[in-house]
Order: C-alpha cells, then structure tokens, then sequence
C-alpha cells in the first residue's frame, strides 16, 4: 500500500542536486530577450512615444507599443473557461497600455538580441504622460468624484448574502453584539522563482510557450484569446517550476512572448521579469478592510455573523471579483448554524494588480471572522477554545448558503487536539493576572476551506497510464507539480491501485498541452482531491487490462489473478506469483498475434467539493515596550481527509504557517499614497521572515475519510496560511487585552496600539 | 475526403524556411561534447592506452577507454524484440572496444567542454596496437586460416531454402539455362543530416536522450539493454530528422550519451559525427556477390531460379543477417510460379559495418534475378519485357515459400502501363541494329517488395487523437516522420475518418517514448501501412464519442447524426448543420456536470503484410568511347495500393529512383583491400549523382485497392530504389551486347567490359 506511507518525493534528487531544469534553465540558439517599457506614473495616459533612439541601439530587434498593438482586451485569469457566463473573467487587459494604470504599467516592449542590450534599449524609449489623479485606496477610489481606472468605473464587484436566517432577527435574540473594523495589507506570494516564459514557432501556424506556470491548459486558452488565435494551435509546455503560491495562476508574461514570436517570425523570444519587476509587474494578495459584527447568547451561542469587507484588486481586475466572491462562499461552512450576512466590495486602484494568493481570499475574510468571534466569546466572558468548540462546523451540519451537508468534518476534534498540544488549559491557568513587560497569550483560529471550486466552475482532471516493458508505468497528468508533491502523491495512488511499487511509477512531470491530458492546474488546492479519481480510474483501467492479459496468457480467469507489488499472483494465494508484470508487458507488447499497448486514459470531471477544516494555536509572548511578538509555540491541526504523504503534508502546513505568520508579523507591501508607487519591491526591503524569525513549527492531522474522494483525501495545500494571523492576534489580544485590529503586527503597529491602549 | 489529395505538407513549412529544428539545433545549458577515439588500423587489439596527456588538458572533462566499459554486449540492429527467440540480434557491441575490427573503430572516447577541445584531446590520447590480419571481403574472411573478427568465426549467418518444387527438376524442364555472377557495391544512404544525439539526467534515475533516430522506441530498449536499466528509466525523443534511410535504423551513438551522462552525473554531453566519421562510423548497404542461374522453356516459361549470394557485413553484425533474410524471402514474390532456390551466406570482414539501407537488400537480390532474368530472356530469344510479361506475379498468385496468397497484384498493369510511357515497341524498333559509338538500349526490371515485417517480427502502431477546444485535433503517433511525409499521411487518415478538414488535424511531430503512443519506427516501408489502422481505429473511437456527445447535447441519437467537415449534422440531411464542432468540443471540456477531454487511444497489431510490385523502364544511350551512360528517359510504375498523397508519392519515387541511379552508375565506398581503409569518406569524393546527373525522373502509379490495409495503400517508401540498377544494366547490354555484371557501372568499369567485349 503506497497511500498514506511517505516515500521520497519524484523530485526530491533532481531538485536537491540541481539538476531540475526550471523555464529559465532552457535556451534556443538566436533567441531574443524582451524588456517592458514601464510608467514612471500610475495613472494617466501617454501623450507621445519616441522609440527611435531604442530601434537604433545595435542589438534591438523590434519595439512594441501599445500602439502596435491590437485593442483586444482579455482576462488574464487563470479560470477554467466558463460555458455559461455565470463567473466571466474581467476582461481588461491590453498587451500593452496606453492608460496607463498603475507605477510600472507596460506601455512598450523592447526585444533585443541580449538582456543587457535590451535594458539599455528601455531607457532609450521616450515618453511622454499626461498624469491622472492617483487613486491608491477605496476611498479615493470609490469616491464619487474619481477618475475612472477603467470604462464603467472603479468597483469591479459588489455582491452580498444573507443566510441561515435573519441576522437583525438574530441578532436580537442575542445577549451580546460586538463590532470592530480590520485591515490586512497586501502581501507577495515571494515564490522563489521569478516569472519566465519564452515563445518560439517551428511553422507559423503553431506557437510554442514555455513558461513557469501553474496552469498551463488555461495559459493556452488565453494566450488563444489574447491573440485571438484558435487555442489548437497554441501549445504551452511547463518545466519544472520553482513555486507560485497563486502568483502563476495568471497569464500574465505568456501573451506576450507569444504575440512578440508572431511577430517576429518565429524567433524564440524570452521574457524573464527580474525580482522587482516581478513584485509589481505579476500579482499581490488582495489588501482589504473590513467591518464586522458577531452576536452570541451569554449561554455561549453564536448567533450570527456579519461581515462587510472591502477588496482592494488594484490595476486590473486579475482573480478580484472571484477572490472575494470565494473566500465569502467558503466562509459560510465554519460557524453554519448561525446566520450569516456578507457583502463584498472589490474595487480598481492604481496599485499593482491582486491576484490569486495561497487561499484566496480566506486569509482575509477568516482574519475578520476569527477577530469578531474572538471578541464575541471575551464579550460574554467565555472562553474563546471552548466558544469555538460549541458553535463551529460538525459533520452533519448544513452549509446555510448551499444548502450542502458536509459530510466530513473533523474540526471539533482538531480543536480537541490543539488544546491538548498546545496544553491551553493550563497555560491559560498560569497567564491569568499578568502585569510585566513580558506577557504571555494563547490565541486560537478556525477555518474551513473548499477542495476545489466546484459548482462556481468545471472540476475536470485527466490521467494516463501506461505499462513500460520492465513492468513500470509512467503516469501522465495535467495537474501540474508546482513544488507541492503532486507527481509524488498522483504516484502513490496510482501505485496503491495498480498493485505495482511505488517506485516503478514514473511520473512524467513536465505538462504539455499538446500531449498532457487535460486539467485546469494548480489552485484552490483542488489537485490532490480532483485527479484523485481520474488516477484511479485509470490504474483500475490499467489493472483490469493487466488481468485480462494475464488471464490469456496463463489460461486462468481474470477474476482468479491478481496484481499485487509488481505480481500477478492468485487471486486467492496472493504469496503465489504467476508471472511478474515485466514478463506480461514484454509479451503485450511484442507478441506478434497478441496484445499491444496496454495503456489507460481517464478524463474526470467531480461534482463535489468537500470542505476541509482545522485551526491554529499559538502560545506567545509579548514584549510590550520591544513592540515585539515572540512565538513560543504553534500549531496547525488539520482535518484534510486522509493524509496522503504525511511527511509531505507537514511540508505543506510548515509552508503555510510560516506564510501566515510573515502576514501576521512581518509582511506587507508598502504603496505610497501619492505616487502610487511601491517602496518595497525587493526581498530586502519586503520583509519575508527568514528561517531566524520562526519558531518551530508544530502540526498535527485529525483523519478522517472523506466519503466522495478518490482515496479519503480533501485539500490541505491552502489551508495551513489562513489561521495563523488571526490565532496570533487572538493571542496577542490574550496577552495584553488590546484589540489589534491590523497585520502586519510589526513593532511600528503594535507601538500605536499599545500607545493608545496606554500601555506604553 | 482528404485520402488521395495532395494537401500541403504538415512540416513544409518548418522546414522550407528553416524553422524545423533538428538534434543539432539543441543545446542546453552546460553542454559537453564527446568524441570517440578511433583506430588507425582495421584488425588488431590495443596493447597500451595513455589517455593522461589528453585528461590534462584544460576543458577535457573526462576520457573513457574500452577498459571502463562494460564487458557487455549490445546489438544495435533496430528491430522489435523478439520474443520467442526466432530471429535474435546478433550482440557483438562494447560500447569501447579493445578488439579493433575496421579502420576507425572505437577504442576510446573523450569529452570535453567543446568540439575544439574533444577533438584536441582525441589526438593525445596514445594507443598501441598489435595489428592482425586485415580481411575487406569475403574471399579472405571466410578462408579457413582467416583470423576471427568475433569469437565464433567470420560467418553469421547462412541460410537457404527452395521454393515451389525442386530446382534441378525444374531446370531438367527447361530448354535454355543461364548462368552468371553479380557483384553490387558498397553504398551509403547520404542523409542530408548527420548522425547526433545527447543524453542528460534530471535525476539519477532517469535518462533522456535526445536523438537523430527513426526507431525511439527501439532506441529506448537498445539503450536499456547496452547499459543494462530498466527501459522505463530511459526516455528517448527524437525531433525533426534530416533523413536515415536506414543508417538512423541502428542505435549507434544513443548508448553512449546514455553512457556518458550517467558518468558523468547527469550532465548533458552530445556526440555528433562530422561526415568523415559518419562515412565509416555508422552503417553502409551490404557489398554482395552472387551467382545466379535461371531456366527457361523457349515459349518463354521461367521454370526456375537460383541465386547464391554472400553478403558482407563488415565489422559489426548489425542488420546483417536480417536483411539477407528479408530480401531472400521478399524476393519469392516476383516469379512465384516458378521454383526459387536460394542460398544466402552473410560475413564479417575488417569494414564499416553495414546495416539497413532503403530497401534492405532487396536492391542486391534483385540485381541479381532481374540480370539473369534478362539474359534468360535473351537466351530464348523473347523480348525480356514479353517474358517478365508471362512470369511475373499476378493476383491470386501463392508465394511458393510462405504459401500465402497475393491479395493484390498490379504488376502486369504496371509493365503494361511502362511499355506505353517509354514507348517500348516503336523504340525496340528503331534500335535494331546499331552500330555507331553511341548506342541506345531499353532496359526493364521488376521488383515486389512486403509492407512491413510480419510475421519475421512484431508490427505494432500506435496512434492517440484528442479533440481540441477549437474543434482541432491533435494526432500523435509512434511512427516517426523522418522527411519521408509521414504525419502528413496520417492527419489525412484522421481527417478522413474523423471527418473534420485536414488543416485541423495538428500532428505531434516529435516522439518522446514517455508520451508517445508505442511504434517500432520507420524502416520496412512498413509505416503507412500499419499505422492506418491504428489511426483509423483511434479516429472511429473518437468520432463515435463525439456522436454520442453530440445526441447528448442535441436530444438526437448519435445515429441520426454524421460528422462531417468539422460539424455535426443531420446523417439524412448532411448539409444541415447542428453544431460545429468546436461548439461541442467547448461544452465537453467545460460542462460542470457532463462530458470530459475526448481523447482516443489505439495499440493495433497487423497480422498481415501485402506486397507491392512495380518495374523500372530505361531508355538510355551509351557512348561506348566514352563509357558513358546518358539515361533518355526513365519511369518508375508502381503498384502500391491507393495512394494516399499523389504529390509527396511522386516524391518517394523521384528520390528512390535517384538513388537507384546513384547506385547503377556512381555511387561505391571504396575500400583499401591491404589497409582496409576507406577512400572516399566525404561528398567530395563518394560520388553521389546531383541534380546535374539525374535525368526527368518518371513516375506512374496503378491503383489497386489493397483489401487488408485501412485505406487500401501498400508500401511505397522503400521499392522505387529496387529497380533502377537493374533496369539501366539491362538497357546497357540491350544497347552493347554486353552483360555488365557489376554495379555501380563508371566509366571505369565500362571501360573494362567494353574493351574484354572487343568495343573498344
């Protein structure tokens, strides 16, 4: 059994010793470098362009502008094609602009035979803006009297909801009802590689885009749309990829070098954008406001939930509209017995363009939530673990928006298991009445999160299995492996369902949408839940052609056989090998009456979307006149179904509490309120925590089989970054009785807090 | 319908404007070069090796001697494994061998940082030799005191039969018997590309070669099996190739990247062979002599043959003792009424080794039989053409050998339809009796050839489509395109199946042994007869699924509705359109609920192997002063089933026809019978016919519905170049009067047939 063991990682030698080739480890003889001509302004338009001096530069192949290219406007979100327009993609994005929208906007490209020639060239360009007033926040954006970013205004989305009930009617039947206002900043998904794409032809009706993508079956369908162009001739190749945390769900570079191969007659062209380009040029978390409010019963009972939050998505729409619209959706599923009333606003600045993040929205939205809830329980004098406990999701329950039962849920027990690790109790027991500078806070967040985003859009996956002659398979997929470990969990599955060692599954990691079976990629943490059945589809394929061929060769039935770790045994004494699996393949394959290929090819699509749960728990230590936050302990407990590679999964749950805590504590892309410009966009002045700034990191699993998936499992890539800033702020909270009521929580906020709190 | 027009080419245009990219126009990032160390002498064993001077050169990364390698033998002969042991490769290969065995063999190999320094270090490597007796032909190879070029002796293999009754009765029957001896040269296939591969790791696990090849496939076993891993840790890829006819049928440089790069820790090391060692250091076409006889009753009746060749393989076995076998027992097919003895002895000597050549020693064994065919003719004084007339193949026919019928046989239609186009009765007129220096002939040859290798070996084809969103596909097969047409045939089978236009079937051009459906590769002119099943099955998959999407979508039955040029319509009412098919392939990708990535899989086995036929007609003049053949006209007839392309089946013929010409009157390898050196191991002096010598080629086809084949077709690829030789020395004696019984016929050799026959 391969599943729920962790052997080594597919990628684990290539990635250690280097030898991994990322997108910007390949190269093409003659190829060409591009370079964008960025505004020096953030919003205004271009009066005039001089590209001639920039053409004359020995080295410079070609200029763009935007006057060169077409008016076609397209969304550069990485969204399955929607069929019936009920979630359309924002399309308003140009290949390059004249309006230009924010401080490092494309107005020009510059392609020359080598990087540095191309950067001279940059500067050689001339142009001339007329400004715009800048708009960096929603109140100078949603202002009446704004200047519009786009045709048809500044707010991209509004929606709201009311569900379980009637909150005012709640509300009224609660003891207590607390209100308070937070803001979260906008972060940097800060993945180590930077975005890289180069595009080349072999004829010209073909176009051929290699690119660190995590979506690279939606990169073609927009790269068609963008050059409006039938996606059949466009084919995007992804080479291994050096993270993206959401940041390569959008199209963002791969339009471009296409355009500029056309262009220029096929020659490989290659945009790398260097880190702080990549800063401003790709994509951020979405920074939001919110205004919320909770009611309870003093016996304890949530009543109800309201939140109002304020999304801002920048320059260009990107993920905006659907970034709030799921994290609202999904909200729903962790306090479902009381009502709950939303209303999200998302609306254009003229800042870098927001985008997918690691979770989408949650992390702002469960930060609000988390935060009220908190102040609920404090409100009534309960314990904020044991208000928890009472009022969140259990299996059972009804989701009061979709009208869905989950079906799984472990979240009660995972709180359960927090406190015992984290032994809340008594810490909470010896924090009681402190006065020093140094005070001690547990704090504790819950969140509940999707495993994919179906029914909003298509959940499809695809798998293909084929038997080599030595008895191993390779396995195709078009999920893609962004670093998270798919390939190695894909081949443990198929492994688990074929009856063949985990180690002759050969997992062919690079996906090519000519060749790749199709899936949408890498997000909403989808991939291990979604192909999971496509994977078992196809090994059951596999293994039933395997049986039937054995049952030819041996004169047996195909129901007396059986695959076992690379056997095919008797089905009723599986210690008695018939023949080993390489003997059959050598003979499927060249028998001169018999056999052939034995391959399997499964195309799924899933119409359900389980909901994972889990939480966060921090013991801290604040040092009220330092203004600094010291992390004793923490833990992430998750309930993700059954754990597929427990080594991997605590991988993934390190990753996201670290996130969590660099937007707790320390991150935050800083715009000035003018210019628009960002002060920060490099890794120095961005302050990612380093490996000095975190604790040790502490994580457990509550299993718990999922009924609708493929091998027990739900989604656990997102999850372990949406809790930690609110359970660190809880704690802090705990700690020193001041509502901190913005992340990051560095020294310089918590100073004006504990200043107006009077404590310095 | 898009079988039997003549859509433009899949690749023309890469390759028209240079956009095809082939192995050479790879490179990767830190890239060495590799360069073997070749012997100066043809026999003998290395008595020292210092490779210290040239490891201590600065860029020499690492140098392997024959000492370093493996003891293990390889056979590099790109057949199908065989399973049953029927027809075993012969494995006489070390990667590096101390037994040195023709002038430029490989003893070591050096790799540096680039071509320069490889090749300065190749010149410091010292070795010493102790030489043996060098044998160049059979009749120093096979005498009884001959030193050994491999344990085991100097013959490989020796095989005969007689067919169809006994031959000594036979000939008692007949009234005339000829007797004669053939000799043929030593060619060389000339691909435009040389040969070249690299190989590299991205684990330790798994290597990738990138190579010039026809049969990846093949490739991937060989190198498995010469390195001793599992062929499933080897991936093959084989881009764009320049030609092989043969010499990329034999997997000669891809163990040794393998090799390297797993020396040397994954680094991509290259190998490609300039002219001069491709000459030698690859493969040739088997030098043959024989002695024939045939028997003829004077109503012009042939009642038997016999033919008795040796055939030298040079060095290495190779395909030697296959492609005597395959053109004896192809040859059974010609005159199959009458009885065919035949005895064919195949040899090592110190030589190049020869291996597969466009047509596979069918061009030897033909020459041959299509002589003394000839001079039977001549003997009872029937018009040769009358002759071949009464005997040739006809439907219906059993070949005496395998006992199998002959399905189908234009082969008279053929000779009947080249008698026109040459005008062969006005011209047999008016050249009685000439007498002047320059005298003009008319010669004729007939050749049949198989469609494939069954049931000598497996014949398995792989073909996958998969519905794009544009209502494209995408084709991907096994079977390799190696400037012989073959994608384009196959997208006009898919087309023609699927019914969507040939424009939109896009074709993977590349193979990649991880990703490409299973094919053994280009060789046999086996490729468009056996994978048109496979295409044909995977494209009656894919339209039925698209019909039964299409009645899901529209209320219909799937049998109520056709595709047809890319739309579903009404099956009644072809004309009314239901929807595009794009419509339909968007709505299977991206329902929530229903469809999926359509896609269809076909692994097809063919059991059966249909013969070609067609003759050669020359009308030639010879300046008997001069030595010199001047061809008037010439045509090749053939019958090779439907034609799937006219245009790009004119082009096989024209460039077959070439070859037979090169190989009449120019083209030979020379050897140094003391040295066993080879004299003219470039273009420059390897006289290859260019455009200057090659007269209007002629070109006629009779279409004749083959019933076993998917589309009715045979093979074409390789019998064009069968007849030529034969055909032209026939003209030349119908022209002299004199039997020029050895190829190719230079003024060289006129001059000494002329002068013996008292002409000049």
């Amino acid at each position: 059994m391969a599943v729920g063991k962790s052997p080594r990682r597919k990628d684990a030698v290539a990635k250690v010793t280097g030898r991994a080739r990322y997108t910007d480890d390949f190269s093409m003889p003659g190829m060409l470098y591009a370079k964008y001509v960025r505004s020096p302004i953030a919003h205004g338009r271009v009066l005039r362009i001089d590209t001639g001096k920039a053409r004359n530069l020995h080295g410079v192949e070609a200029v763009f502008t935007f006057e060169d290219v077409s008016d076609r406007r397209f969304a550069t979100a990485g969204h399955p094609y929607c069929l019936d327009g009920s979630h359309p993609d924002i399309a308003d994005r140009r290949l390059l602009t004249g309006h230009v929208r924010y401080h490092g906007d494309e107005v020009a490209i510059v392609v020359a035979r080598d990087r540095l020639t191309a950067q001279k060239a940059v500067g050689l360009v001339q142009v001339e803006y007329e400004a715009y007033p800048v708009a960096v926040d929603a109140q100078t954006a949603l202002s009446p009297d704004a200047h519009p970013i786009h045709k048809g205004g500044n707010t991209i989305d509004s929606h709201q909801f009311e569900a379980g009930g009637d909150l005012e009617k709640a509300f009224e039947a609660a003891d207590v009802i607390v209100e308070n206002d937070y803001k979260t900043p906008i972060t940097w998904h800060c993945h180590m590689e930077n975005h890289s794409a180069y595009a080349y032809m072999d004829d010209m009706e073909h176009i051929v885009v290699v690119s660190s993508t995590q979506i690279p079956h939606i990169c073609r369908r927009i790269v068609g749309e963008a050059l409006d162009i039938p996606w059949g001739r466009v084919r995007v190749v992804k080479p291994y990829i050096g993270g993206g945390f959401g940041n390569k769900q959008d199209v963002i570079l791969e339009p471009m070098v296409a355009f500029l191969t056309l262009k220029l007659g096929g020659v490989p062209v290659k945009l790398e954008l260097p880190r702080e380009e990549c800063f401003i040029g790709t994509r951020t978390r979405h920074a939001t406001r919110s205004r919320n409010r909770a009611g309870a019963t003093r016996d304890g009972v949530l009543k109800g939930l309201e939140i109002e939050c304020v999304s801002n998505t920048g320059a260009y729409a990107s993920h905006g509209h659907a970034v709030m619209g799921a994290a609202s959706s999904k909200s729903c599923n962790l306090y479902p017995r009381g009502v709950i009333k939303l209303k999200a606003t998302t609306h254009y600045a003229n800042i870098p363009a927001a985008g997918a993040m690691r979770a989408y929205g949650s992390p702002q939205i469960i930060f609000g939530i988390e935060c009220i809830v908190e102040e609920a329980a404090r409100a009534i004098g309960m314990d904020p673990l044991d208000f928890r406990l009472k009022n969140v999701a259990r299996q059972g329950d009804v989701n009061p928006l979709n009208k869905k039962e989950i079906l799984s849920c472990a979240l009660v027990e995972c709180l359960e298991k927090g406190r015992e690790l984290i032994r809340w109790d008594e810490k909470k027991d010896a924090n009681r009445n402190q006065t020093g500078h140094v005070r001690r806070g547990l704090g504790v967040a819950c969140f509940s999160y999707g495993s994919g985003t179906y029914p909003a859009c298509v959940e499809i996956s695809g798998a293909r299995l084929t038997l080599n002659q030595d008895g191993s398979v390779h396995l195709q997929v078009g999920a893609t492996e962004i670093g998270q470990g798919s390939d190695t969990a894909f081949a443990q599955m198929a492994a688990e369902t074929l009856g063949v060692a985990y180690e002759n599954v050969h997992v062919v990691s690079t996906q090519d949408t000519d060749v790749t079976p199709f899936d949408t990629g890498a997000y909403a943490s989808r991939q291990t839940y979604v192909v999971a059945p496509a994977v078992k589809e196809a090994a059951g394929k596999l293994r039933d052609d395997i049986l039937k061929y054995a049952a030819l060769m041996t004169g047996q039935t195909s129901e007396a056989l059986d695959l076992i770790n690379g056997n095919i045994v008797f089905a009723n004494r599986p210690d008695r090998v018939v023949l080993p699996l390489g003997d059959l393949a050598l003979d499927a394959y060249y028998h001169k009456d018999l056999g052939g290929q034995l391959t399997a090819d499964a195309s799924y699509k899933t119409r359900t979307n389980p909901l994972s749960f889990g939480c966060t728990f921090v013991d801290l230590e604040v040092d009220i006149p330092l203004c600094k936050v010291v992390i004793r302990q923490i833990f992430n407990v998750h309930d993700s179904g059954v754990i597929i590679h427990p080594v991997m999964a605590k991988g993934q749950v390190h990753g996201g509490l670290a996130m969590g805590i660099g937007m707790a504590l320390f991150e935050e892309l800083l715009v000035d309120d003018n210019s628009g410009r960002i002060y920060n966009n490099n890794l120095l002045d961005y302050k990612m925590p380093t490996f000095m700034d975190i604790p040790d990191l502490g994580c457990a699993f509550v299993e718990n089989r999922e009924p609708t998936g493929g091998y027990g499992n739900k989604s656990l890539g997102e999850p372990p970054n949406i809790t930690p800033a609110p359970a660190i702020r809880n704690a802090v909270l705990d700690a020193t009785g001041v509502k901190v009521d913005e992340i990051p929580m560095t020294p310089k906020t918590l100073y004006r807090y504990f200043s107006r709190a009077g404590l310095i």
